[in-house]
């Protein structure tokens, strides 16, 4: 696996602060929540920019057996003012989630904490009315959590993951 | 350019009206509104599978003449029921839109219509009220308007695009 790649775009100057998320990263994650039986999972996330304010985040898990996709989404993350972060999420159960939070990094670990400002639904999804993230990066190793209030439960725990950075 | 690609899962059968969208797709398109200097594009959308009943989508554009990134989005399409379609979209300009509307195919050319029905926003995105896109595939071409209520102006014409399918 290659661990370079072709020189792109600077960095734009806001999204400094992210610049510990950029490249791909692998690993396994577990879930868990009152409804479903717990579960594991593999994982692969992204994170890229083409020098502008914004960086693309896509993600996929596949199950750790059989290798079947499992979930997926896809969205950006935005630095709109030093020490802040905005979240706008896509998921193929027919969400759309806008988060809001708070940065810490530089010479400290990146650390991103938010909350669902707004999780919008289609039609046919299922109900999910607040979520909440905490990822967290040291050199290339990369920590979440993600804890939500969905179908009639309070929010709770509900996946963690970790992932190392395979490709910067 | 290569035109293969290897093969993957079989398409979801939900998504079997949607299968003219599959591949790469490039060409260029043209944009208007009453608040800014027109402007055209050229742009880049990839729509994939992977066997599960939703299609990824993601697209870019970039100046006609200097290459600079210009707008990006990335979402799913769904297709809940027979005739009827959902999209959920993330864009890197703080927004996150729900569409529904309907979807015609089969022996036809294909002709996704959708109008938002929530557009929720960052705290710093620009307000947009309602946005509408149809959507139309005939062999390898691809023709797309988009229109939008924004910034205090009513729902009209904002981009139009024609692209071309470089892979399947």
């Amino acid at each position: 696996m290659s661990m370079a790649s072709e020189p792109g775009p600077e960095l734009h100057p806001d999204m400094a602060v992210l610049e510990p998320l950029l490249g791909t990263w692998e690993g396994a994650g577990t879930g868990e929540y009152p409804t479903i039986e717990d579960f594991s999972y593999l994982e692969s996330i992204t994170f890229t920019h083409v020098g502008k304010p914004f960086i693309a985040y896509s993600q996929r898990t596949r199950h750790p057996d059989s290798g079947a996709p499992m979930h997926a989404e896809t969205g950006y993350f935005r630095v709109p003012t030093t020490g802040s972060i905005e979240i706008v999420m896509a998921q193929p159960t027919g969400l759309a989630e806008i988060y809001e939070g708070a940065v810490v990094g530089g010479t400290a670990p990146l650390v991103i904490d938010v909350r669902s400002s707004s999780v919008t639904a289609t039609p046919t999804a299922k109900e999910v009315m607040i979520t909440e993230r905490t990822i967290s990066v040291t050199g290339d190793d990369l920590q979440y959590t993600f804890r939500m209030a969905a179908v009639g439960q309070p929010l709770q725990h509900h996946l963690s993951a970790t992932l190392r950075r395979v490709v910067r």
